[in-house]
């Protein structure tokens, strides 16, 4: 018999305990839960972020419980919540949009229940730590086999807070202004075209690009398959694992050369 | 049957293999035992720092051995120990007073080892790296089930160092001179200040406070429930998770805000 | 009856959650591995770094898969491998030397098979993470029980790509021409010395030594036991914990202060 899996993402980050003692708060209640800490390196309060990263993972994790806490409202008006989602997985967190993108992936919400006020919360519940004195428990029950509608009281699906992600617009001329949704560690901005928007745009493996940003110089850039197919220090454009288009700097990074970051526009059009 | 528990705690970041390589002695010598990380991210040598989240964690965590490494002095002649607590726990780590608040939380010391010269120990014995060759491989043997007194040479508890934490001192006005003990990665600051001790201070929530820095001018904050009572940028005074007073910067960071670091001292006045 | 284990190295950092996914991807294919967490802080792209840490740590690992993936030429021509070496234990990832000195020290690779297109890779394989894609399925599936040469084509274990770390060189006066090889969080710097180095060279523990940069003067070292036996700021030389000899400051960041870095050269002179 396989043990249980609890994911977990979350911006906590690792420098402070926040991360163990959710690990040890799971433990406790749900002894044989194994945990796979997705990732805690969500920049801070960057709902938009966490939800992409959920969703675009969630394909490669094991079923279970996906625990995932980006709060910047913690201890507000926002709801706490636990949803079972068409594939059978069951995600818990804030209803701030966080788990939406990956509960559109699996199908959408089934079921759902508010847990703010459940009855497997750790007492006194802090203001602040509800990763800790919710979210944990809630997910480490859940675990251990605890029905959904045990955990807190049940909840419209539509009523939950949605995100969409911006979509890229195309011109006549092939060009496609779109917008950086993510960065990563080594720089390299993810925006939100994906390979299936590429036939409706003039942009080409192995063409150039135009990359213009708002009170900048254009700069050019590469359109190839991987990294390693740029000179270094070149700009290029390729398709990253999750098959969004992506820019970089072969062994350099695209953020700090551009100076683009999340939420930020650039248009993309054919040389 | 649960797989036997160790937490570990330490200043080794995450940078470098010193963790995994604990992690690898850990399970090599005890293979079950489930190896939750509390932190890694204490900073440097901070053996207080160290301590305080020790002995705040200890109730999340299941019961076990508990490893900590926070250890300026390694090489030199500092102790280095096992100890049993009151409530059947078992701390290893170096004799500085690291394991000393988490200790009297748990109802104080009552078996002692000196495991410097241990038979467990992984030979050659380095002069640097005492997590890998002597803390890790107590601790796993005792989470195999080892007795204490097998582990080391019999130590009287009452010649462990144990730290105090410094008090906060009170003005008839209702003022709080106190210090600051620790910084999050959000920059927010935990007081020497806790739930109990607030009714003998004139602070109370929903009130102005002014908070006072040597050589600085003061600045007014609001005493609040939860960061989401600030407005975005607001000084803030709040309870955090282990009901320790601590200053924030709602959407901010505070310890950059006040200049303020681990040590330094402030005063909190009612307004 | 012992669960599998999988170790992971890797470039990868923590702030992403490229380690998090390869996490599932392994639980998915073998739920019972237990994966230890070697490192995910070698910094990008330095193959030698990660090549030295796999090494070093190697002894102190349970035997199991050992995956490692420091990958700059990541979707290029470069192989992907699978090897068994000597004592049994299996080491996945890039064929560019990264898995050579862990090999060596291991007695040497007695099999190897090309995984590039193994029918173990997750499809459709991205250009851009074969940790994902093609090295964490590979080892989980070793891990599983699989034989090695159900992985991929075999692969003559003479033309893997292996490295050499460069060796120190000694003058009749007893200076020693040596080489940074890492740098660790702390700034400490070890050297291309080891242990059984020493007695060709005239530096003798407890005695002074000055070391020489190129461009810069030349500063006077102590050659101590361990970190606690110089003085606060002291420039001290030391036999680290995999017994090379490293260059501290007490208490303080070496490469800072001498401006050294990993590929840099020093002397090391007796005085």
């Amino acid at each position: 018999v396989r043990a249980p899996v609890v994911t977990f993402l979350s911006d906590y980050g690792v420098s402070d305990d926040f991360v163990g003692v959710c690990h040890g708060v799971i433990a406790r209640i749900c002894p044989p839960a194994r945990i796979i800490d997705l990732t805690h390196g969500i920049p801070r309060h960057d709902v938009r972020m966490g939800a992409i990263a959920l969703a675009g993972a969630l394909p490669y994790l094991p079923e279970g419980v996906h625990l995932a806490v980006v709060d910047p409202d913690v201890g507000a008006s926002r709801r706490a919540i636990a949803v079972q989602v068409a594939d059978g997985r069951r995600l818990v967190g804030p209803d701030n949009g966080l788990l939406s993108l990956a509960a559109q992936a699996a199908g959408g919400v089934v079921a759902a229940v508010d847990i703010a006020q459940s009855p497997l919360r750790l007492e006194p519940v802090s203001a602040t730590f509800h990763g800790r004195d919710i979210f944990a428990p809630v997910a480490a029950h859940l675990a251990g086999g605890m029905a959904l509608e045990e955990a807190g009281r049940p909840l419209d699906p539509d009523q939950l807070v949605s995100l969409t992600l911006p979509e890229p617009v195309f011109a006549p001329s092939g060009a496609v202004s779109a917008e950086v949704l993510y960065r990563d560690t080594f720089g390299n901005l993810g925006l939100n075209v994906t390979h299936a928007h590429l036939p409706a745009s003039g942009l080409r493996i192995g063409r150039t690009v135009t990359v213009g940003r708002p009170g900048a110089e254009p700069l050019a850039a590469r359109f190839v398959r991987t990294f390693a197919d740029g000179q270094r220090g070149e700009l290029i454009l390729y398709e990253d694992a999750y098959r969004r288009l992506a820019v970089a700097v072969s062994h350099g990074d695209a953020g700090q050369r551009l100076g683009l970051a999340p939420g930020d526009g650039l248009t993309l059009s054919p040389a």
